[in-house]
């Protein structure tokens, strides 16, 4: 069949279906069967007593141009999946499956691909299934090897463990778990300072990175899921925050009560490639915890008489972490306090 | 406090929280909480023995043109709801919620209120809730004005009652549920035609249309949750398909058994838009069966035996249908025969 006048229009109905047919091959390799009809099937089982789905939506922002100006495209997908991970459990649920959305102006089967087999990366070390997604053509929306992901993440929790935070008082600690860098997030701020102001390229050599600048800003976002599963099942979390946009200050009174601050030590060895971008940006010392993670992905807050199972909890599956701070009380204006 | 440096890299938290807070204003109407956190909550309930999660990723394509062109925003969020529960109640599952994913190069707050007041019209008006979504910001990815969308549902069907399409026999009848226009299929095309090769601009009237080209292309995507709930309450369905990307020609087979094809009668009245387009394009016969729906969004096979209680139903919810077609025996190549 010929689709020759909607190839004209720019959109390639059997450059679609290689692109399905490479992800539907990779997808069965999980062992997922029910994709690429018209949605996936998810059985949910038995055992909760109060089952609740969590969902979140996510992308990963302007870091796409790093992979853009790298042409890597097979880490992205992880990136998504991995952000939309401790996106949903910071409430202490246990994901059940994922599904994708790819625009692109004119697709390219082999990137496709690339995007797809990073996403299927983090299903599998996450344990849990790639369950659909949608590929579109757009002509006119992206520029030449361009494109957008969004990432759509569903996960079970019976509602009596939801973590939740209501139960945070003051004495109570914050405990930091490393990043490996910028995750998703401050990228248009880096770019502008890497690339715009200090004229770098993405093979550029900078004092104190171990890798070029442009494999350090594409290092892969941290799924949690490891520490945060060892830690709920003795119900040792009162409350988790995902240092996103908006970092410490935003993201971390998202789950305290009302009547709590928190107040941050900066102990841990903030990793270079911020230390390189505060320089060079003269990114001012408010601006940098707004921004950038600043070395610490996830903050979860425990009971102070706690500590030391969850040091030993941790020590246990190999994961660092910090002991960042204490639970204060409110004090108005400056609620998180970080010296 | 100032975000100026991350303002000068193109992105604005402060309109961001604008932006989070009217769609909160908006969501708390629909009587749900929990949204603007991290994730979204949904109880499941109880009372389904084999309860099965069904989820769909889409986008509305280059339809988002139209809306750009027109300037025009409050619609498209409807299109892409009502495209995503057509996805999964072909089915025969129930909506249970809907995320959405909006990605802009410079965020208008505005722009941003009107797309989420038409899902959230949409997501009312199949009587289901917008559980949560992101909002992304991307500097340079975007033209002004211009942004994608990206939506993701989940709904709930007990694994006995999935429509699944196995049970379809030769002999079998296919209905026909009209469509409003191109639903969320063959911009590309339409574009190229429209505004192309026939130089119209979107006020521009056509002969046989009641309002103007750009109004015509914008006409919503149409939901069928009415008539699938009434007709599988009886168990009156054997298969669904929803007619997308790839028309008649690609959606049917999806949920045909190996053995069996279909005869399409062209009864119903092709609405004036598609009659428009393939005249002005000169779009083969069998090209526009490929990428328009041709004035039929969804499709029911249904046994012959079931036509006139399907008939009473669908009269006493006001809904329109045609009998459009039988179920053959596989020709092999020519699988789906439309004269």
């Amino acid at each position: 069949m010929s689709d020759s006048l909607y190839a004209e229009a720019g959109v390639s109905i059997d450059k679609g279906n290689e692109a399905v047919n490479n992800i539907k091959k990779m997808v069965k390799k999980m062992g997922v069967t029910e994709i690429g009809k018209f949605s996936g099937f998810f059985p949910l089982g038995e055992g909760l007593s109060n089952p609740t789905l969590v969902s979140s939506a996510d992308g990963v922002g302007t870091k796409l141009k790093i992979a853009f100006m790298m042409d890597k495209h097979d880490t992205i997908g992880k990136d998504l999946v991995n952000h939309c991970v401790d996106d949903i459990i910071v409430y202490g649920s246990k994901p059940l499956f994922f599904l994708d959305y790819i625009a692109t102006g004119n697709l390219e089967p082999n990137t496709v691909s690339d995007i797809v087999s990073g996403m299927l990366n983090g299903c599998l070390e996450n344990d849990f299934v790639l369950l659909g997604g949608e590929t579109a053509e757009m002509p006119g929306f992206y520029k030449s090897k361009e494109y957008d992901v969004a990432g759509f993440i569903v996960g079970l929790i019976d509602k009596e463990k939801i973590i939740d935070g209501k139960n945070i008082k003051e004495g109570d600690l914050l405990i930091g778990l490393p990043s490996s860098g910028l995750h998703t997030n401050g990228y248009s701020l880096a770019r502008l300072i890497a690339f715009e102001k200090m004229k770098l390229k993405v093979d550029s050599k900078v004092e104190g990175l171990e890798g070029t600048i442009g494999e350090e800003l594409l290092k892969t976002h941290i799924s949690y899921l490891r520490h945060v599963r060892t830690l709920h099942e003795e119900n040792l979390i009162k409350g988790i925050a995902h240092i996103t946009g908006g970092g410490f200050i935003e993201n971390i009174p998202r789950i305290l009560p009302d009547d709590v601050g928190a107040k941050i030590q900066k102990v841990w060895p903030v990793p270079e490639i911020f230390k390189f971008l505060n320089k060079a940006g003269k990114v001012s010392e408010e601006e940098r915890y707004r921004v950038f993670n600043m070395g610490i992905g996830m903050v979860l807050i425990i009971d102070k008489k706690n500590l030391s199972r969850v040091e030993e909890k941790l020590s246990a599956i190999n994961e660092k972490y910090y002991l960042i701070g204490q639970i204060t009380k409110n004090n108005g204006t400056k609620r998180i306090i970080i010296n």
